[in-house]
């Protein structure tokens, strides 16, 4: 009797880096193999920031179908969530999604100790033995060294079908792009996106770093078949002048290889704090007007797959209630994030055909 | 010149329990001067749990009108935040409304260490020198030993104008009712109904414990003219037969001195993993169909001031997307229950004229 009940429990460990595993988000992924978003460099080939914020998993997905009753996992990080405005949960947990691609479901997100730096979580251990498609999330903020997860013993693990295409959307920007803060991975906009359009996203948000370093890119440039390139990396810069001197030439270096790929310039969303703070308001106004101007005179010289969105548009009427802080989304800001971008990239997309 | 400088940063210090600071949303505050939700009581009078929740300072506002250019508050609290699924500013921040009664709009919120138990928060410090009315939302999952309010020296302080009614809406339940998962205390629902009908609100939700004790009810029946009640109290029972078991008391209880106030009972919100795990469905559907039945009943015995509402109905149709963990709502979720509410208390307190 003993015996059969430490037969039930026992587990198949498995390593997601495998197949029929199938790892997604990372550019390099097929090349490194890392859990990583940028290639890996020589120390000093790109600011020391944006080499440590690579690891951030930000974007990056597992995916597999199974017919497990229980699904485990077991994740040892980088360190643990030392924010406060940010949940430990979207800092260093993963979130699991069930169904169909283009549809899937929520079903749970990790539970740990808010100050470790590894854990096992049983995501289910009581569902019915049929093929389901799963989706892990990557935790948003943090460096991930294993992953492991564990089936029940005669649990079968598959592909997960394929995305409704081979191209990828590659989306570079700041700490919002990069997730924060949504409560938990699945709720950042690239992958409400991704989960939405069953497509590919490349999250390419670096908090506080998103300042158009053109060695990034000419990285963007090595990513195979972008459908899109959105820059989102308004927020990160001091003074408009950092824009007005970064953003052409990283626009131009986009061009100089994605000759025909169509490019999406979307201004930052506005500030919590604005309607007391007429200059935070004014600056927000000039950058917009700047960027679009930028895009229209591209538009003029002969660019007609670039284009330019109002960040501030996207929140829409309820956009003083969509952060933790004045500038950082909630999962609510997240929504109406991708509820504006949903209809731009089906218009965008729809023009490849 | 140094001495200039220094004179221009000492800011007068104010406790917030004198006037014209008004302390609000603390049903025993003017006659405890307590931050605390229940009553101070003797030890076993009520369950532990409860006694220690009551501390917690959920639904406290601190109202004030000033001309403020500089804004800072100083904050002790019980403990640092120690949860991984809700954020430090949530568990123990201060947010910060500005602008008329009725429309506030949200400023800031309070940025400390993610491990300490208290801080120094710079709300603003350079905005015009104009009349506001300022809402500062207590933490949500914390007590609070101490708050200090810290304006330029030379800024005037006066009352805030008084609620729309004296009347207020008290509202029992569970850590989701407490405000659990919100980002800022500001997200919970009752703070974001409180803000919107410019009214009171009682927080009486206890993480946990939202078990239906009589000792509660009875308590609630010391606080002066409820305009409505909520029972928001399904998800704390383990089983369906705990809530037949305390739901008709409780009830009793509240009717035996509240006779003519309108009662509205919730029944539970959706967890966002029912679509695989048909047991827990059917057990929200279960508890829903009983909840409204003992409504029905009540009514059909002549109580016509007692209300069900079914709560998966005010996830609507994002029901999935709406919390961190499955059960606990982020600010979207609580934005969906807050506007899924707002018609139906509305027409609750559109009845008593």
């Amino acid at each position: 009797m003993e015996q059969s009940i430490i037969a039930k429990d026992e587990l198949q460990w498995n390593s997601p880096v495998e197949a029929p595993f199938q790892i997604s988000g990372f550019a390099w992924w097929s090349k490194e193999q890392k859990f990583r978003r940028l290639p890996v460099v020589e120390p000093g080939a790109i600011r020391q920031e944006l080499d440590d914020l690579a690891d951030n998993t930000s974007g990056g997905q597992i995916r597999f179908q199974t017919n497990a009753t229980k699904l485990v996992i077991k994740v040892k990080l980088f360190g643990p969530n030392t924010a406060e405005h940010i949940t430990g949960t979207a800092v260093n947990g993963f979130d699991c999604y069930l169904g169909k691609p283009g549809s899937q479901l929520y079903y749970g997100t990790t539970r740990f100790p808010h100050d470790s730096d590894q854990y096992e979580y049983v995501f289910f251990e009581a569902l019915e033995a049929e093929m389901r498609c799963i989706t892990l999330n990557f935790p948003l903020c943090q460096g991930v060294h294993e992953v492991l997860i564990g089936l029940n013993e005669d649990a079968n693990i598959f592909n997960f079908p394929a995305y409704a295409t081979d191209q990828r959307i590659v989306l570079y920007g700041t700490s919002i792009t990069q997730g924060g803060c949504a409560s938990r991975p699945g709720m950042s906009y690239t992958n409400i996106l991704s989960r939405r359009f069953d497509l590919e996203f490349i999250n390419l948000g670096f908090s506080g770093n998103g300042k158009g370093d053109p060695e990034i890119a000419e990285m963007i440039n090595e990513i195979a078949d972008p459908s899109c390139i959105v820059v989102d990396y308004d927020a990160n810069n001091p003074h408009i002048d950092d824009l007005i001197r970064t953003m052409p030439e990283f626009i131009r270096i986009l061009r100089s290889r994605n000759t025909e790929v169509p490019i999406l310039v979307l201004s930052r969303i506005p500030y919590s704090f604005e309607h007391a703070n007429t200059s935070a308001y004014e600056d927000r106004i000039a950058r917009r007007n700047y960027q679009s101007e930028l895009v229209k005179e591209l538009q003029a010289k002969g660019d007609s797959m670039i284009y330019f969105h109002d960040g501030a548009e996207l929140f829409g009427e309820i956009w003083n209630d969509c952060t933790v802080d004045g500038i950082h989304p909630t999962d609510l800001g997240f929504m109406q994030i991708a509820n504006g971008l949903t209809p731009i990239l089906k218009d965008i997309l729809k023009l490849l055909g």
